[in-house]
């Protein structure tokens, strides 16, 4: 089955916006054994879109649109397609009443051009949105498959995974297994796994770098669901193996959800003092649901005040060694576990930049300490990188020294 | 002038490579007047090329290739294209001669597949490449023109700027404005703006959506600059009279940022008591460069407890209306302004979800308080979406509140 992916939205031809859901379906489709040979991006103009839709048709046996779906006028990508295929629209009731529910819920006003929203092409599927209001559409049409998504990329992701994956699915099992490190970069990991990276087509083994990360990805394919399993486990011991001490996940989970189920496993509660992240310890962990069982509280100690205050760092230490150090570190998760009486707490005080930085203490410098009623310590880290980039650094920098602890 | 970007390279379509190209290529040629109508990409397969090539042949004037110029089998932009427009490919002595000198300035052997980087179609003019040794190359070919430039975008991008600006550059100028709005949805917005969007071919208008934000971009053309300008700000003033309340910034700045620049200039200072937020009101308000001038404290307090000892929220207050409540959120930010001596405080309490809702306080209630030396008082809002969602737009609203009484 040969793929094309099709983009609509005049903010990406203008490059107002960086395509990454072709990236990302690329990718996708990939790992599940489909050919992409084509990505074609067209603005929101209806004339031009439907000539990129007839040449699809003639190449591609499966088009994947997405953007185009929302309420405004310049949203016409379900209208296009219908008009090319020959297919009318449909006004479809639930789709009307579930939008109402949801303008009713999140306590706004339908506006009347949401309406169209609610319409079908005839006999096309409707693919749930949770998350926004355009729904995602599913045509078949003369043996080629049709399927718009909506264009914000993580009401896209969620539905492309959810419902697309398992109608396009190709008949054979393809099994994926994603491992996660940290602490190694991308080029020194490919070094240590080159032989197996090398000598390997089925399964396939890929590194995926981000920020302060990078994923292992292992691929398996072929027609018996048990020998595949085979291959695949294979290779994950034998990188297991090789590399244990970078790998926190063999789950793709991230590093914070390890971090909140070693603390929920053993019933134990947490607290966070931030300087130089500002909050981001915190605000990472509390994304994940039921953050509330094991974080007690943060206190984002910004001022020098606010440390000898809220946690109690002495005068003289701040004197002494600056705000920026070891001791500091130490006193400010020592303190906070006095306060709160939780069972571990960890601090972050650093140079996030741009300016502040000087030789002896230089920007990216960054102490992260950690407290318990048996110890408390802190570790030392330069980060390159601009602000953001410290900051986040440092806190995945952070969440690893508690896995290591816990 | 119509133009169509068309990027060459498997490792796109497998999603290997994110496409930063065409971003790049569309900003700029935006910028210089070029309106670009389409992307293409196509992997490296000479026969799915070809048509590629004639489909853009027939839609596009100026057709700008990325990819696919290296020296390996499995480069064959050139000979392709060359094939399409029934050009010979001819050997250049110059191209030869600088190759070879290439080669011995950086010590390293010329293979004897590079010097298929010395043809070039007849008639057509070389681009250097100073940092690689593909160079670019420039076709003029039935009123059309056809530029080649390397894969790799820092030579892609050296290349473009040096040589193929000047060749294609209009010479009208061009003048943009964004405009930031928050607190309405982009259907709302665009009926209230429809009349002006409809009349409006230049200036043009377009409302771009994240979340809980909407931008407006406003862009006017013309062969007087003079002029431009009059165009420019006759339609942002209309915009402006008719939506003001929700303008934020028409210099294209995070609502954080407009925040962080009202308080310094007044010389204030603010601290945060965040619940459901979870620090990312801290996160992003310090992700600013110098934050610490006006940041003096956050306190995540995610527990009842947390927030009686911290900032003093009675126990009865907290029994009585429930942590999620007006009366709780105005009590934290009283009480932290109490304890800090800060200038100004906003606290956030809710329910992030995806669990903990209830009929009468279902998930996405967020109430925000605020509090200063003269008054204390707090918003109530619903949220729709995740819990990530849910948490970024009750942030997004802090900082709108803060916005409007600063």
């Amino acid at each position: 089955m040969n793929a094309e992916i099709i983009s609509v939205g005049t903010e990406i031809v203008l490059g107002s916006t960086l395509n990454t859901n072709t990236y990302y379906l690329s990718k996708r489709l990939w790992e599940i054994g489909i050919n992409v040979l084509y990505h074609t991006t067209v603005g929101d103009n209806p004339k031009l879109l439907e000539d990129v839709v007839n040449i699809g048709l003639e190449r591609s046996d499966l088009l994947i649109f997405t953007g185009g779906l929302g309420p405004t006028a310049d949203d016409m990508t379900k209208e296009v397609i219908s008009k090319a295929l020959g297919l009318k629209l449909e006004l479809n009731k639930n789709m009307e009443d579930s939008l109402k529910d949801y303008f009713n819920q999140t306590n706004r006003l339908m506006s009347s051009n949401n309406i169209k929203q609610a319409y079908l092409p005839e006999g096309a599927k409707i693919l749930t949105n949770e998350i926004g209001t355009a729904p995602g559409i599913y045509i078949e049409w003369k043996e080629k498959k049709l399927i718009l998504l909506p264009g914000p990329p993580k009401e896209m992701e969620l539905m492309f995974n959810k419902y697309v994956i398992p109608m396009i699915q190709q008949d054979y099992t393809i099994k994926i297994k994603t491992i996660n490190t940290i602490g190694i970069g991308e080029s020194t990991l490919e070094t240590l796994l080159m032989d197996i990276i090398k000598d390997q087509d089925n399964p396939s083994l890929a590194t995926y770098a981000k920020e302060g990360q990078v994923d292992i990805k292992i691929i398996a394919k072929g027609y018996e669901e048990e020998k595949v399993n085979i291959l695949l486990e294979d290779i994950v011991k034998k990188v297991e193996n090789r590399i244990s001490k970078y790998i926190y996940s063999c789950d793709d989970e991230t590093i914070e959800e390890i971090v909140f189920n070693k603390l929920k496993n053993k019933n134990m509660k947490i607290a966070f003092c931030e300087s130089c992240t500002g909050g981001l310890v915190s605000s990472k962990f509390t994304q994940i649901p039921g953050a509330s069982e094991v974080f007690e509280r943060g206190i984002i100690t910004y001022s020098n005040k606010a440390k000898i205050e809220e946690v109690g760092v002495s005068k003289k230490t701040l004197e002494r060694y600056g705000a920026v150090s070891e001791q500091v570190a130490i006193e400010m998760a020592r303190g906070l576990l006095n306060k709160t009486g939780v069972d571990i707490t960890l601090s972050t005080t650093g140079i996030a930049g741009p300016s502040g930085g000087s030789s002896s203490k230089p920007v990216g410098l960054v102490f992260i300490g950690i407290a318990t009623k048996e110890d408390s310590y802190a570790i030392k880290s330069i980060f390159a990188g601009d602000r953001k980039s410290i900051q986040n650094r440092a806190a995945l920098k952070a969440f690893d020294e508690l896995r290591k602890i816990l």
